[in-house]
């Protein structure tokens, strides 16, 4: 680890509570260069849905580089990039009945969000974009100035505009946050303006796998369409599958008019990221929003043979099934440690446990890396274990890394 | 092209100029679909220096694939990540003098530039960053803040705060930007206020080839020490040896507080970025700025083979020799063709020619693909045709592509 | 009417309401110059809590102008303005045991608040200041900032910014607001940092004669404790007697940090504003908020007259008792007409009935006029009649008043 | 001076720098309580260019008061502001062929900047304004962010946006301000947004005493022409006579689209701005900016009075004489005194000396105080000796006054 305390800058974070140096991975485990194995329930913080240096993709890749296919392409015409296209529009889209014009921003999540606020701001002449507590939606100024984090927030080093949060959905119990932000828009004395756009996750991955009710979800696509306001769905972390469906709104039934992929969009873990924009507000110039690596061809590939997994429900179901195993999981843990204070959360493999005491949390995942399993936590307190295992575990794998947190947490509890 | 036109976003801007599909790339040459062969003298818009596919990197990553390595790790340490820094420290930072920590800020170009801002910020208390007319820094809000360009900043939808846009070296005949610059900060009355950092790219790119004294750049630094403000250099596209040195402030004798690098830093055109601070500066809280993809250990594995470029002088100097054709080349264009109006620019592999007359540099390019060979404009109106041929390029390939230009520019005058 | 027509700026709005030529005034009564009789019930929106032409403060004024006494003294010391602080100190301050620094910060309330938020940022080195729903607080950007009303705020033209708005007391039936505030505050991820400032008025003029609670206001002066939040009285509108009291927060218990003092702080109407700050945090430089008129030595004059008012109880009571009248009255007609649905409103004699109907308080108060009352409507719909009498007027006056009213009312409903 | 210590906040100045009571005043002269005399050379910052406490103006006032005028209206229709419409309109703009809409934006001329600010916004729809170099327009937020001092600017404790700083006329020597000027707005790469508007004084009081040519205003007016930008001059200094002509911008042959006016034109020092505005520019919705002291009366009726000097030629003509006096007297003491490194500045009765030693004004300006000279400096270094006497000051008192201004040059020097 020398090396990376004399050569690297003092910003790196996990590297400080996984101290070692992974070498190989392959599924949903990862060796390090002393040959330790861990399990992994973090998968690259939802970059490795599909597990790590899965067979096919590997091969493709392989099988790519070697008829030199084009690397690095930008937003030129390649073959990788035509492909992948043809497959997401014909697996994806088009099964859902979901017409969206695909845009490359560049290849990280915060690209894909920074120009979802650009065009839903060009599109309906408004600034202000209202996201919500503990939002995370990245960290260039765009991006966070609609993330909620203090920490994050300060590290901009300037005051972050254009922007209302407003309470996600339960923020506080008894507050009805849909009334309350009814209220705000209704009211012309309210000091928020009419908004350019909503953005939203799902389930709030890093703000504390907080998950919105389908319901609550639907009533706010409802005030979108009511007062002409853009819907964003940034679904960077809990799209791609980790819910149990390909996109985490599709149980919600929501038509968002803007949508956010990356992380595993993918495939094996190479950065690529997706903006989805509704056909009628594709009112881009060219060249508008750009960007060097916006065709990692690549990542191309891989994500094109990772888009055989959505070719029937199959998969769907079986991340759903495995959801619900670890649910009752958590649900047991909660109530079997009740010095937890814990509260079981989340949706499909996308969960957590939210642990009262400060700190608790953290001790946990340590203990756990400990035993060999790879797991983070999240919030704003970092109070939550988040469990984010591949979509592709198996029965035995997820069984193994759910003993080690019931060890950790009775380790802990009990030390 | 179908395809593009049905499924992707209207934002597509070099699949319109070179309307066709790229399949292959080997060097300095790609192939289409339809197997017809280009001269490449753009490189990926500075990310493709070591040509494309380069067949060491290629093997170094089927190996690595093929060897599990880990594909995707945030800032966990990693045996390819390790080697990397390691090399990187030896081979660039030691040999020159240079002392950085090396910061990961996700892998393209303006995330590199959005966490330069924030350090300097941050260590300084300050808010305004001065930038230069016609730089070029990005696409994310806050490195657009410091971008010139009227139809980018336009696309944020918002107005850009926090920067100040000062004339470059040379900006208007018989104005001296260095004494303006110096007038507007010694002047408590000027409406400038003492910024955190300056930042600028040695040679301007996307701005039109515009290119700094050696001298001017020394006074810009001087002017940075005596206020206590922050020099940050973007060497995103001048930088990795495009300018004839690895670093483009090299020759001028600068030691920039922050250095952004990214593009062919990865070495084969996959997304990496790096920014360098001085230690003194890296005062970054563990996590104060992240991004899912800063561990694209391919990237770390090919940009470590590409690092043996700088083993010693020779590359270096084969650059400049090349660059030093080229502009003998263009100078001679540019007095044989007087209806160019044109002016010859640049340093090393950058080099462009700005013509008088509107729209003739954007016939030019296009003139030149039908011919065969891939070359873009730059300047805030596309007046510059802009050349970048990969550093590898050889003695052939060069006199092929400058054939090709002047045939394009003969076939455009006198049409 | 036509001069105006012809001459002034499409902004004028009062003389669109009431189109005639005001000529004279003397207590509650104002003349037209046709010689028609107005009754008062809108007092210079606050500015003549004393009536018009009080005797004594023409003649103190008219003695001074006739001694040649400095009319206009920016902030030199002058014989006037140091009789006023010496009093200002005796009568209100002290017999208060309030402890503040005068700061004389140009003659308008929106000077007072701009000068209380750059304090508030200077002293906590905090951006933010939180306001509430429907307030107002000034039409310069910086008071803009932190006012409530859409129209008003969309005349600025440029985004506002550091800022962020929270529920007044009782915003929302069945939502407590206070504890809203809190978990924003405490929530680390909520997007809301830490606020310099939390700015209110405690009965919101502009904004619908929206009244705070006693408890409520407590509790925001706890969390401004708690947090290290500076309390921003702005009692622009609502002080100076208008509620009962000199200052509208004393029977609340608060100890404000900064209040804003405006509107009738000058007596006889002349423009004047006090920023009063305690001595703690008048960390001003010399100079470093100023402005030309901040020495309106005629206003000094009168004011210092007008503290003679303050000199024991009885005038306090008074007020009180014809506030206990008017709401009487207010509640008789709310139950009288149910048409109204109606609702009475406020403290002192800073009350009103916000109207359910959309357009009737306007047509009410349209009416009312042509019946010689004058009374205008606030709230962000103009849905609110609001009652603001001299506080000098006599029984007659009040009950003549109220009788228009009602008569007016009837009229507009049964018409 | 006890009292103001003890009671006022730390913000005053001028108390500081001329550290006794004043109590009376006539003329050109002012008297303190111990009964020693002053003579004027800074008359209120130039809100009293008609001098202190003019006869016949308060002979008005008086007569107004007593008849129980309208003293405070808001924008409500009054005698007194129709009278001076009209006078205003028949006096002022009707000759010069301006054709102007009158608005009243509250007493103070940062009122009528910001309001300025707003309109040209609106008109518009763009938000960046130019400002230049040592601008000062005021203290609200919106003017200072187009006011150059840094010290003031800091005050604001948040980043001031939406505005660019251009160099002023002469701020360089050999810059040509104007083609720079004209280089950021053509080139579209300058990061310069196309402008609302440009605003400026023609000559700059508080900046120094920088005087604009009369070609340079006019190619400023050209450039907004071609632009489509509006041209704002803030007259509030150089405006009401103090230059020579009624509107500083006269002899330039300018018609701005806004114009800003403030201080002497409420003519004895009570509070009153106007913001004048090209009839197609007044776009205003009714009450977009209002304020509570648009109505002060008892300026009006001064004001109109104050007018009575602009029905002829006569009062313009003596200006102009007394101003070459001055300068041909400051134009021999620099030459004299070759210790000042002095320059003469300035038009009309706005002069100036600015001194190359640093302190050295400032020391200058505190001698002629204890002489009986009160005289202030200006400038972002306070290093310039401002000369603003009364427009009606006479030969003697004119010579008294330069006659102690030198004995304190030479005071100070030989000291």
């Amino acid at each position: 680890m020398k090396v990376f305390d004399e050569l690297e800058s003092a910003v790196r974070s996990y590297s400080r509570n996984w101290p070692t140096v992974f070498e190989k991975s392959k599924g949903y485990k990862l060796w390090d260069e002393d040959g330790n194995e861990y399990i992994d329930f973090f998968s690259g913080a939802g970059a490795l849905n599909y597990g790590h240096n899965h067979d096919k993709m590997q091969e493709k890749i392989i099988d790519y580089i070697q008829q030199n296919g084009i690397t690095h392409s930008l937003d030129m015409g390649t073959t990788a990039r035509k492909t992948f296209l043809q497959r997401f529009h014909d697996v994806i889209l088009k099964p859902r009945n979901l017409d969206y014009k695909v845009m490359f921003p560049g290849p990280t999540g915060t690209n894909a969000v920074e120009s979802a606020l650009k065009i839903a701001r060009k599109v309906t002449g408004r600034e202000t974009v209202i996201s919500f507590t503990n939002a995370f939606h990245g960290m260039t100024i765009g991006s966070l100035s609609v993330t909620g984090n203090a920490f994050k927030r300060h590290g901009a080093g300037i005051p972050l505009h254009h922007s209302v949060s407003m309470p996600f959905d339960g923020y506080m119990e008894g507050h009805d946050s849909i009334s309350y932000l009814e209220m705000f828009l209704e009211d012309k004395g309210s000091g928020v303006a009419l908004p350019a756009a909503i953005i939203l996750e799902t389930v709030q991955g890093e703000g504390g796998v907080n998950t919105a009710s389908f319901e609550w979800l639907k009533k706010v696509e409802e005030i979108c369409r009511r007062w002409g306001i853009l819907l964003i769905v940034d679904d960077v972390q809990a799209g791609c599958g980790r819910t149990g469906t390909f996109f985490s709104f599709e149980p919600a039934g929501l038509q968002p008019d803007v949508v956010c992929l990356s992380k595993s969009i993918g495939g094996i873990g190479l950065p690529m990221a997706l903006t989805l924009i509704k056909p009628e507000y594709d009112q881009w110039g060219p060249g508008e929003h750009n960007g060097t690596f916006r065709g990692n061809n690549l990542a191309f590939v891989a994500a094109t043979e990772a888009l055989s997994f959505w070719k029937d429900d199959s998969f769907s179901i079986s991340v759903r099934e495995k959801g619900e195993k670890v649910r009752a999981t958590l649900e047991v843990l909660v109530e079997k440690y009740p010095e937890l204070q814990g509260e079981a959360r989340g949706r499909g493999l996308m969960q957590g446990i939210a642990c009262g005491p400060e700190g608790l949390a953290s001790q946990i995942c340590r203990d756990a890396f400990e035993s060999g399993l790879i797991i983070e936590t999240s919030g704003p307190e970092d109070e939550v274990v988040k469990l984010l295992p591949p979509l592709t575990i198996d029965e035995e794998g997820l069984t193994l890394g759910l003993n080690i947190l019931e060890k950790s947490i009775q380790h802990v509890l009990h030390h």
